[in-house]
């Protein structure tokens, strides 16, 4: 088996390709699994040191549009005897708000080049879309539902932003290069990913992790909407365990083409702070800045607070069962990060 | 106003025009209308002599991306000055189901260029993007509904070809160069169109207009389907009408950037076949040639017959009222084209 993870160098690339070396098989369309002899990783940065050090391990670095350009020496990134494909690249979605033609270029192009690669390996491989729930959204000339906004699998997406479009429309791509045969397509929407380590990366979505994440450092975490806001959230742990088996389905237990949605916690930004505090202390929960934000808060509120999963869980994923045990994995996973716990 | 009609010598597209040029101004979002100075009309084919011999119609004859592509003397399609487009060309149905990439790049790349095209006037032109009722298809796989399939304007497309698939996408990018204000985007879906006047033209809806038109002039006329399959169809009058309210709607009419569903008289291929039999006598009715063709059925089983168009109604737009006024409009508008009628 020969594995491509695009964004390979990723939080969540370099994870999946981690859990793939662990597994070391994989199993396509219901067949027995078989050795995984290589994982490409492509990504603009270098992976991280420990894959570099396994031997199955080759890593791809540039921009991904280049490297999908058929060469003399073939494509670079989506070589000959490609078996499955992680496509997790993207720009994200503050990016392609500031700058439409990059999202154009590296979610949208990117995804058809990547497309175009896998339908002129002639194999029909495995290609895992990794879409997004920011393919809901709520317009802002929208009145509020009265009651919980909930979306299922067959809600009609009406994206808010370039990135929730331009993930859309992959979906819709990969749907139709399976029909035809090109690909064997799996499009999955992932959930709000918390807790994610290391630093806060600028996002709208950027505290439903930050607000956890800096508090267990003992510092101080912003958290600018009201407690009662609801979230739709996996963590780490979760996301990788549902593109794991996503990437094995076979075509029966898929099913449709269209999008999955990954499951969700849904929970409250009040009862994430509660499990932060019966997790590790009052301390620790005071550290949460509640100073409310009106931009974040509107976009925040564009999002479906419930999302309901019934083909993932078709094939057997589960949400998170709660916060707290959301919380315990973060501080067991990420020791070096964590900081005057009084009550783990 | 200047206006350019891709697609702009096809049957729709000189139609439009026509109806343009009569109606002689177009008010761009509820302003007072102003008078119609050009229209553009870009097409493969030269367009019809009379609409080339009012002097204020402009014809841009060839490949449509060819002409999308800046130059040194400007776009030539979308040139300066540009206040509205109808964007009605496009590969047919199984054109793209037998040539992948011409529908790629005929539907797909040509709709991006013309999109880029717009946007690079910086003046938010009008943009109709004519989608069709092709988004909608119900997978081979899957159980056909218990009951009559209805859709309606939130109805979740699942396109069963590539033409569908790129219709809908068409309609993703169209609002979302309307949210960022490059364009102001109007996507609405085209219902069936009977009855087409000319000759057969291979799509595997043809024999909605077909069953009509070739016994109304005295030839066999072959229906593949049973007479209880249902069909949302529009007459071509009905067709011009709705795309002239379309991008003639203020932003406020037009409300959400998601597509509208124009309006469709839903009905039967039997109570189709009992209207031409009323209108034109048994005799012509009795030219329907009954034989079933499997492939046919297969295909018009995907589409859905009941479609429901809240927001077009929400503009004023009506369906026909029953198919015996559609043949009547056919027969007055096609004389030449009508023979042996012995009940009209």
């Amino acid at each position: 088996m020969r594995i491509v993870i695009t964004g390979g160098a990723g939080f969540l690339g370099a994870r999946l390709a981690r859990a793939l070396l662990s597994q070391g098989q994989f199993s396509v369309n219901g067949q027995p699994p078989g050795t995984i002899e290589q994982i490409t990783l492509v990504d603009q940065f270098k992976p991280p040191a420990d894959l570099l050090a396994d031997a199955r391990v080759r890593a791809c670095v540039g921009e991904l549009n280049g490297l999908l350009i058929p060469g003399p020496n073939g494509t670079q990134a989506i070589a000959k005897g490609t078996d499955v494909v992680y496509h997790l690249a993207a720009a994200v979605s503050a990016e392609c708000e500031a700058d439409f033609d990059l999202g154009m270029r590296s979610n949208l192009a990117a995804t058809q080049a990547l497309l175009a690669a896998c339908r002129a390996l002639g194999t029909t491989p495995v290609v895992v879309f990794a879409s997004s729930l920011a393919v809901f959204g709520l317009p802002a000339e929208a009145p509020y539902p009265s009651g919980p906004w909930i979306v299922t699998d067959d809600t009609l997406p009406t994206p808010q932003t370039s990135y929730g479009i331009q993930k859309f429309i992959g979906e819709q791509l990969t749907a139709d290069y399976t029909r035809k045969g090109y690909i064997r397509g799996r499009a999955a929407r992932l959930m709000t990913v918390s807790v994610r380590p290391g630093k806060p990366n600028g996002a709208a979505s950027g505290f439903f992790s930050g607000m956890v994440r800096e508090p267990l450092a003992g510092l101080k975490g912003a958290c600018p909407v009201a407690p009662e806001t609801e979230v739709a959230l996996s963590s780490p742990n979760r996301t990788i365990e549902g593109l794991l088996r996503v990437g094995q389905s076979s075509d029966a237990e898929w099913g449709p083409r269209t999008a999955i949605n990954l499951p969700a916690l849904v929970t409250t930004v009040g009862e994430m702070a509660a499990a932060l505090q019966r997790v590790a202390g009052k301390a620790v929960a005071d550290l949460i800045d509640w100073t409310p934000d009106a931009n974040i808060r509107r976009i925040v509120r564009s999002w479906p607070g419930r999302v309901e999963s019934p083909r993932a869980r078709g094939l057997g994923l589960q949400a998170d069962p709660d916060f707290d045990t959301v919380i315990r994995d973060y501080i067991r996973d990420n020791p070096t990060a964590i900081k005057g716990i009084t009550g783990a």
